[in-house]
């Protein structure tokens, strides 16, 4: 295990608020931006929470976010929307977006919203649990750079695409679904690499297209493979949810789309061509009460939730779970006992830390 | 391969209207269901064409399905509802909450349809395509009798639970996505079964719970696996998709979900306990131009479409391609050639033929 320290979440969301205001980015998107980023971070998802500091950093600096935009609504209807996100953070956008969609609901049944020009979102599973709290389903969608190979493809030409969505339960705590349409995370190939270790077959290829085992290989120029991994796996299907993802969130908006969706980095050159503006979001609610007594749905949530984890388990498995059970678990831990940020984010917040003039806070462990 | 013969299309068509009708299914209603069976055998999908005509059959026969439902709106806002499909067959129910789901979307932007009391419909394409006439992008699911284990569990917990969407092209044809959550279809472990083969590691286990490559231990009380097969390639993440479609099937209907899904043959026992009514679908349709200008964004979909297909393909694997391209291969030769089909089916077929006093039509080949 990599070393890390400890820090209190409301510390590091201080910091963020802090180095977002030190762009111009105005105190209340900032602070939004800011709890996106921790919401990750205490779920576990440690690849899109203040690790990402850095990268939104480097592209405010460069002038590549807007860092006061104006969303606006460029067409829509009484449950569908399409927003030009102004190039703004897409931490500041996509809530601004998913608010639209959940406002939609509750006066049409349900609310669409497709994001154009804008940039990476954080957890797609934040948006799908804002819903919640007004008794609607959320949906969240983000196309992303290109990272994973088409099925059969032996080049990068789709991102990692998830989808989020969540359903309250009444007793139990809500089944929270939140991934990303690919058969492994990057950031599990980044973190083989840096320990030496091997990737399982069924994640990569490298440049040359051929299945590989070394982390290093795939990062070189090769690819991920979508869910499903390979012909025999069914690959073709992950390939399938990564398309939809990326027509809802980037062809419905007039975003950039496939392999043209722009890096959210200075380190990756910019796509050969631009088919759109920004990456896209997509967004949806649906009022519960517009289906079925809200209680009575949350009852039956809590029922499938209590058979599920009755199944019995595999021999040599833990428990069967519900879709959530496991972040759910990580911030308890880590609302009890801090975020661990390893050495190597320590150190990027540290130069953040340094440019901007926001103090990093102190580890509490 | 087995031997199969080939039918007309036409003629199969008007022999399965006749079945239905011979059960008293009005001969409007008869004749969309053939459709939509036909639909699935022209597109290579055998299993979910007239090879089902035989429980089809059985549970009209039985009186287990109401040959003349009146499918009614429980609940409904401008974008949403629950209907309850009355016992229908769901070939009849699934094309009524469709046209639903697409008039909300005309009125509304979108319609989002969620169906109980409801049977089999067929291939979940049949419904996106429909979309298609009408500018609107379809969506199309359903919850079916439990044959997936959930993410490490050891026992069928869930169906297959397919997902279906379409995104029209202008010149290319459209992306068409039709996929069942789980690593393979039964079909598939149905004919190695027949033909003494293997079948691939991390489709199924067996009623241990254990890996297994014999199609035989997976029938005999295994379960197959969900997308992404096990922990190393994110089995986890076919079981979220499983669980979103069982919910927006059958929880948000009011129609029985997971594990007590009653299945469509009455070889099977029914489920142990009801939580509702029949199985549940859940349909979906927004209006292109809710988003953005339909013909830009056909446009589009060309381009991704062309861009999809010019990837570089792995060494040793065919061209890539774009959702769809597989099926209308399959059209086109079946329309040429007719529907193949093998003798066991023709067998159900024939008795079918002599219980309802319909004449099975004459092979072509």
């Amino acid at each position: 295990m990599t070393h890390a320290r400890r820090y209190r979440p409301d510390d590091l969301a201080a910091f963020c608020t802090r180095v977002f205001e030190s762009f111009g980015v105005p105190r209340a998107d900032a602070a939004t931006a800011a709890g996106v980023l921790l919401f990750a971070d205490l779920r576990g998802v440690d690849s899109h929470g203040v690790a990402r500091m850095y990268a939104y950093h480097e592209m405010l600096d460069a002038g590549r976010i807007n860092p006061t935009p104006n969303p606006r609504v460029v067409r829509e209807t009484a449950s569908t929307a399409t927003v030009d996100g102004d190039n703004g953070l897409g931490l500041v956008v996509g809530p601004w977006a998913n608010r639209l969609a959940m406002d939609k609901a509750q006066d049409a049944g349900s609310g669409w919203v497709s994001v154009c020009n804008t940039n990476h979102f954080g957890a797609a599973g934040w948006y799908a649990l804002e819903a919640l709290e007004r008794d609607l389903i959320g949906q969240a969608m983000t196309n992303s750079t290109k990272l994973v190979a088409p099925h059969r493809g032996a080049e990068k030409m789709l991102g990692t695409n998830p989808i989020a969505t969540a359903f309250p339960g009444l007793e139990e705590p809500p089944i929270e679904i939140d991934m990303a349409t690919c058969a492994a995370a990057y950031g599990k190939v980044e973190i083989a690499r840096r320990v030496n270790g091997a990737i399982p077959s069924g994640w990569a290829i490298d440049a040359e297209g051929n299945d590989t085992t070394d982390p290093a290989a795939m990062m070189a120029n090769g690819a991920l493979l979508p869910l499903g991994s390979d012909e025999e796996r069914s690959g073709h299907k992950g390939y399938c949810m990564a398309v939809m993802v990326d027509v809802l969130c980037a062809v419905l908006s007039g975003a950039n789309w496939g392999p043209f969706t722009p890096p959210f980095t200075l380190r990756l050159a910019e796509p050969e061509r631009s088919v759109g503006r920004g990456i896209g979001h997509f967004f949806g609610a649906m009022r519960i009460d517009g289906f079925i007594d809200p209680t009575e749905f949350k009852r039956q949530i809590d029922d499938l939730s209590r058979t599920l984890r009755a199944t019995r388990p595999r021999s040599g498995h833990p428990a069967v779970e519900v879709p959530g059970d496991q972040e759910r678990r990580a911030r308890a831990e880590r609302e009890a006992n801090g975020v661990p940020l390893v050495d190597a984010v320590v150190q990027d917040l540290d130069l953040v830390a340094e440019r901007r003039g926001v103090a990093l806070p102190e580890p509490i462990g």
